[in-house]
């Protein structure tokens, strides 16, 4: 663990004392957002320290130059970074012509919170500046969730021991570069600056892209809570739009800023509307005042805890670590827009071009079908459907035909946004993650029409990849997939990936069965898709002689499947006997020696199995457990979460508590010595499932009905949590004694508890 | 085949006609050098047109900085780059005021030689000018290899329709870039800018490496024949200084400038002495005259070709062929300085940073120990000799100890210069190269003394990377060699690849009886090495018990050892049924599809069998190359020449010749479709031993002498080849109907011809 100074706390997370060396961690984890835009906690006034500033706009990205060390065929020529975005938050505090910079200042009483019941972020401190002069500084600051285009800030300075002149400076920039870019290019051009009383606005584009950006702001001031009005200066640069306001103070005064911003952006309007919306957003809202925007957060994230809060009593860190994963993922999609997705640092920092993953499907579909009603997840699910057309022409860069998909590793816009020949053209199982979400969904929302209208074009054009990529190996009598990376990326380029293949066999077969459904079902639609894919009857029947003959590596000494061809020839040396000063191995070992040890960054077999898990006997799933966990290093973030699920649903409770508090704590606690650079937004996702899947034991019946197996860690008084099932929301209730259920809806709900039928009627308590 | 413009001439390379096409092309094939200094055959005049500038200076370089998709640990933070020197050959042209370009003008009687024979380059063309003058131009220029640090230039201007003013304005520029740098940065700068009558000098370096280097330029001129002195203006800018020479002719009159051009470095002066050192090199070198310089080259040459040359008659191309190899390769590398190698590019183009492969020892040893006396060899191999601490460095990097090296895959200074995780760091045959070099000498030589002077610290040093390298595989009860990339290229991250199993066992059992010959003959350097290496008896036998448990991938089916464990899983098609619109696979498929296919891009079990062919029967080499040849693209530079040395001894000299024409013409036909960026120089030596030890069928004999088993191709009348062995030149001429041999030398010489012992006599030709 590298950082421990986060003081535990069930709502918030809170900082306390000035620590310059944690500047950027504390930036990452204090981020706000709403979905549609976000920020990381970079302060308002100047600082001269490290930091890395980052204001986010969802949606918004940059196709920039790739850069490879050796070129090689097949690789995207350009790929999406997250962008950072117009400052809008910016005010410089001169006391007496002196800049207020925590870098330069004598800093006491520091203090910062997070306040994840209501989404703010406040920041309170005492500076004594170089030349004497002592203030008292209060902010808050919130992205609102009810007007998703603005953000307010409520910046207080009150004079401590001095009388003389404060001046408020606040500003818009779009002067602002990505330490993320490949070859040091600016990627935003400014078109245009308006200026007003108190308001204005930067009307900026990006380059290549086009997309064009109003970020406006507008200001008002107290003094002692009275309004003032200030003279204003203005200060209009080539890329910036700055305000000067002097006023003066005496010992014992407080003054306050009040800055309202907003980002609209040609995703929304039209290019002419985009000044005046911006504009028309900072003045309502300032006429609405900072007050009434902060009710309307907190009854906003009042709506949104109703229905996916998890209380966990009698464990405090453990508490603030799960809330603090469900608040990130909320602020990072809200799921309202299906051109949006799940980015792996949200919008807490600028890492990793593209903002969608394999995890979406994976880890996050879970959490927004529990948590939310099931538009969200078919959103996320219709956003793939939405790039198929990449998804077939990215194959056909690498040779496939005949309408195969390949989805991106990595992407913003359905194109790759990844060049690492090993992860990009090899890492093909997340393809089995597009199908399993889509399964996933219907399994659970029952919403079988989804695939009739749009999931099985996907799912066809993915059951031709494995067809196409799989080949027959006279030497083994079985096809077999050679030169693939499975999910764990300590090894590259290997053959028959155990989880690669089990997802292929899937994929062709779940796609069998989808076809003769929707045939059976929806017989136009499946006219229609027959058109449009160009299927023919031969075609399935090809498929399915690649599904029935594929080769699975087992060795018949450990009665294991082998997580790939040749594992065996590694010396098996468990991770507790590595020296602890040889890890994180990816920190402490050149690629070639982690490529050739037996580590594993993250759960490859067993995630297999996780997903699969019904089809697994409980000594298959022992056996595999106990053979794959102890050469588990977890260097990925998305692979506790697995492994804990797993360990509850066997009985290791201490390695399932283990691996729960590895996840849930992942950045608050730093495990990964990362998070200065962001936060890991889609493992968030799997610390909800380790809860719900793995304490909670929930799983979906063969007949669409949910089961509960609950187990709760001995270090836990009692925790609970809420599903969201078919719009209805039921909340479990775990105590070491007893469980107790009470459902939200209109109709009564039969689950499964413990292997025993219970029925439930809504706004009753059953207690078992 | 891309390019068919050569004109065919047995010891010239020549271009008739001008085509802005070929402009590229022909500045690689024309380029010159002499081992210290070379260039690519740019215009002296200015060129508007498409050009690729480059001037080179033996030894160099530049570290710039690693340019990588993503870090992996252990990649070099810097390499060395190939760096393009200051400009000393250009000369502005204007005639009444109109720039001489020949992008710009009506060319015709365009014309460019390549004089082989005597080392020089040469140009005339007939040029009209958008404003209506017409000259016609001759330049001959040529890089001294009796001065080594000087070239120099005769370029003559006729004035065919017109009386007017022409301007000379020869200029030196140190203000030149690489096309080859990750940033676009400068690797120069500019110190001191030196003028004088007619002459002229930069003082400038390198940055990082601080290499100071002093480029000078001399100049007088003719018109018609008739010495004149010019009034000289002199134009000095930041980075170049340029003379401009103003003359009155007439029709027909022809004005002539001779430059003359010297580089001159910290690599063998001190700093202070660096400017007059040049500006004395062009005094001397001018007042010798051109023509006795060229006098001069061809006397050197001479000498050279005795002792090199190969002689075909009856087949022009191939007789063009092998003599632009052996040039080229005299052009790049001379021997005298073990401070040097042979760079992959030569003086001819800037592609692939560091100069020194495994090539240097598995393809030029054997050319150099053939062709020039054997000290050449020696210094190649103290150029590793000199780098082993490097090397040992480089393998702790990569978590190796107790003085095991890995040698860089590329390298400059003996730092490693190649950041793709699957070469840098798992293409580690070229570890066994280094020893295979040092065996190769000493069993050509017989100077066993150098491996106890110097080549057992290497040895020792790469036994202890094999050693350490291998891991005992339970499963098979074997040491296997995991995560390598083998010498093809188009496998990555393989287990056990044959070759390098094959060396790797092949060097610890070198190394032991090295190491026990050491202990008796010579138990004084035994001493010192034991000491300064800290070896120990028990060591050895650990390295044995590797060596003699090595695994070797078999299939019992083929009869053959298999690349790479697994290599039956592929879909074995042969290259012959790959459609031709779908080659080279290299420019056509992705990635991917390339590693998963069959498809070997060189020799890689069978360069094995090449390098140790005597392990092996006939019957063997016939299974192997029949099993491998077909799969095959040969899509590296180095692969034909041993796939045609491997089938003539094996009697297929259809497949032998067709591999011969492809290693000698692979540049002069461009089969690559590359050879704008630079000639392939280390092949080159390969294309030597495709005569030498393939038609030649040369070996070794255990005992230590010479062995002939010649063919001829039923295309050629004849050839001849000459051998420098310890120091006498033997010759052979190998008709269709008889063998001759004659020997340059002082005493009588034993050697097997078609295994029967032949007695030959210094200068007696010996008939067979």
């Amino acid at each position: 663990m590298n950082k421990n100074y986060i003081i535990p706390n069930e709502w918030s997370i809170i900082e306390e004392g000035f620590d310059g060396e944690n500047t950027k961690a504390s930036e990452s984890l204090f981020s706000i957002g709403n979905g549609a835009m976000g920020q990381r906690a970079n302060f308002e006034e100047d600082y001269s320290g490290e930091t890395l500033q980052g204001s986010y706009i969802g949606g918004i990205y940059y196709p920039d130059k790739t850069r490879v060390g050796w070129w090689k065929n097949g690789y995207p020529e350009y790929f999406a970074k997250v962008l950072n975005a117009p400052n809008w938050i910016g005010i410089h505090i001169r006391v007496n012509n002196t800049n207020l910079d925590l870098n330069m200042c004598q800093v006491s009483n520091f203090r910062r919170e997070l306040n994840m019941k209501e989404g703010w972020l406040s920041r309170s401190f005492n500076a004594k500046l170089q030349t004497g002069e002592e203030v008292e500084v209060n902010t808050k600051r919130l992205i609102s969730v009810e007007y998703n285009e603005v953000g307010a800030i409520e910046y207080s300075v009150k004079a401590i021991n001095f009388s003389g002149e404060l001046t408020f400076s606040p500003y818009i920039d779009a002067g602002i570069v990505n330490e993320d870019a490949n070859y040091d290019e600016f990627f935003w051009e400014t078109l245009q600056i308006v200026e007003g009383k108190n308001k204005g606005c930067i009307y900026s584009k990006t380059l290549k892209t086009e997309f064009h950006v109003a970020t406006a702001m507008n200001v008002s001031f107290l003094l002692n809570k009275k309004n003032i009005d200030l003279k204003q200066e203005v200060v209009k640069k080539e890329k910036s739009l700055t305000y000067n306001y002097n006023l003066q103070i005496n010992e014992g005064d407080t003054a306050t800023i009040y800055k309202y911003g907003s980002y609209v952006s040609s995703l929304n309007y039209n290019k002419h509307e985009l000044i005046e919306a911006a504009l028309n957003n900072v003045q309502v809202t300032s006429k609405l005042g900072f007050a009434q925007l902060i009710t309307l957060q907190k009854k906003s994230w009042e709506l949104i805890w109703h229905a996916s809060d998890i209380k966990i009593e009698g464990d405090v860190k453990a508490q603030q670590g799960i809330r603090f994963n469900i608040f990130q993922l909320n602020q990072t999609y809200m799921g309202t827009d299906a051109r949006l997705n799940i980015g792996p640092k949200g919008f807490t920092g600028e890492k990793y071009g593209g903002s969608t993953y394999w995890d979406t499907e994976a880890y996050c579909i879970p959490f927004y079908m529990g948590t939310k009603s099931s538009h969200v997840a078919k959103n996320l699910l219709l956003y793939r459907y939405n790039q198929l057309d990449k998804a077939i022409e990215n194959a056909q860069k690498l040779g496939f035909k005949n309408g195969a998909a390949l989805y991106p590793m990595v992407t913003m816009n359905g194109e790759e946004c990844h060049n690492e020949w090993e992860i990009t053209f090899e890492e093909i199982h997340r393809n089995g993650a597009m199908v399993y979400g889509i399964y996933n969904y219907v399994n659970y929302t029952q919403d079988f029409e989804y695939i009739a209208k749009f999931g099985l074009e996907v799912i066809i054009a993915i059951a031709r990849f494995w067809h196409q990529r799989a080949n027959f190996s006279a030497d083994k009598n079985k096809y077999v997939i050679l030169g693939v990376t499975g999910p764990n990326e300590y090894e590259n380029n290997i053959n028959n990936n155990y989880y690669t293949n089990y997802l292929a066999k899937w994929c062709i077969e779940y796609a069998v069965e989808c076809l003769n459904k929707v045939n059976l079902e929806y017989p136009e639609d499946f006219k229609r898709i027959q058109e449009k894919t160009n299927l023919n009857g031969d075609e399935t029947f090809n498929w399915l002689k690649v599904a029935e003959n594929m080769y699975f590596p087992f060795s018949e000494k450990y009665n294991v499947y082998l997580q790939q061809d040749g594992f065996l020839d590694k010396e098996l040396i468990p991770v507790s006997d590595l020296p602890k000063e040889e890890r994180p191995i990816n920190q402490k070992w050149s690629w070639d020696r982690i490529l050739r040890s037996c580590y594993i960054k993250q759960a490859d077999v067993l995630q297999g199995i996780y997903l699969f898990e019904h089809k697994f006997s409980r000594e298959e799933i022992e056996r595999h457990f106990d053979f794959y966990e102890p050469l588990t290093v977890h260097e990925s973030s998305l692979s506790p979460c697995v492994h804990s699920i797993l360990a509850a649903s066997i009985d290791r409770m201490p390695k399932a508590y283990e691996q729960y508090l590895r996840t849930a704590r992942l950045d608050l606690d730093d495990y990964n010595h990362e998070v200065d650079e962001g936060c890991h937004i889609t493992s968030m996702a799997g610390t909800w499932m380790s809860i719900v899947q793995g304490f909670g034991g929930m799983r979906v019946c063969e007949n669409g009905n949910l089961s509960f197996n609950p187990q709760i860690p001995k270090e836990w008084d009692s925790y609970s949590f809420t599903i969201n099932f078919r719009n209805q929301i039921l909340k479990i209730i775990v105590k070491q004694t007893e469980i107790l259920f009470e459902l939200d809806g209109s109709e009564d709900l039969e689950i499964r508890v413990k292997n025993k039928l219970v029925s439930i009627s809504p706004n009753s308590l059953v207690k078992l």
